[in-house]
């Protein structure tokens, strides 16, 4: 079976292209990722965000250890096909390692960067040991 | 003059970061760019988006030649600082160089990709010959 819609995105040399979490409900940035071929193929197939890790360099299955799972509402492809935005439904209301809602908690005020995101979790108790 | 807050920014090996346009009031997700540190010192200075043009190799004052300019309503970075998040007034109501509000366009359906956003303004007529 052929996959057009799949080789009708720009891979990177690297064969990912960076990808957007946006919560359906709020509009909100959750996070940004990275997908391989195999990791949006499987999030379409899921329903569920699937990225590739480049740091563990491995298919991550989003929330599969914590439960944060992305449920999958759209898929859009901007008009150069090298970023993908996901329309995401997130579990738990915490997409951040660090337990926050999302991770653009740092806010630029007077070239200092500020926190403005409450930690909603501490991480220790998030992932398993 | 020291800039901290730019050094806490996790650069690329090339210097750039990815920048991710918001609209701040509809939530919409315009479009993704790129910058290096002159780029993001200027926009913090113009309070208007300036991206680096990775194809120019120069930067890119957006909507100097199409009037299509981003004012700055906040600057945010993400958890490993390597990605930024600006939310903006899209001037124009023009984010994309197809003519259309934002770049994000093509919607996943049934496997194909299909186009969602109606070309607001001929790119012929946006930019100068």
């Amino acid at each position: 079976m052929t996959s057009t819609w799949l080789s009708e995105i720009n891979w990177s040399d690297d064969g990912l292209v960076p990808v957007i979490a946006q919560e359906a409900e709020s509009g909100t940035v959750l996070m940004v990722a990275w997908m391989n071929r195999d990791a949006l193929k499987l999030t379409v197939e899921k329903g569920e965000a699937v990225y590739w890790s480049r740091s563990r360099k491995k298919l991550w299955h989003k929330g599969e250890e914590s439960g944060h799972t992305q449920k999958i509402k759209d898929i859009r492809l901007d008009c150069d096909g090298d970023v993908v935005l996901l329309s995401v439904e997130q579990n738990g209301g915490i997409a951040c390692h660090t337990g926050r809602h999302h991770c653009f908690f740092r806010k630029l005020e007077n070239k200092q960067w500020v926190i403005t995101s409450p930690i909603l979790k501490n991480p220790d108790t998030i992932y398993k040991k």
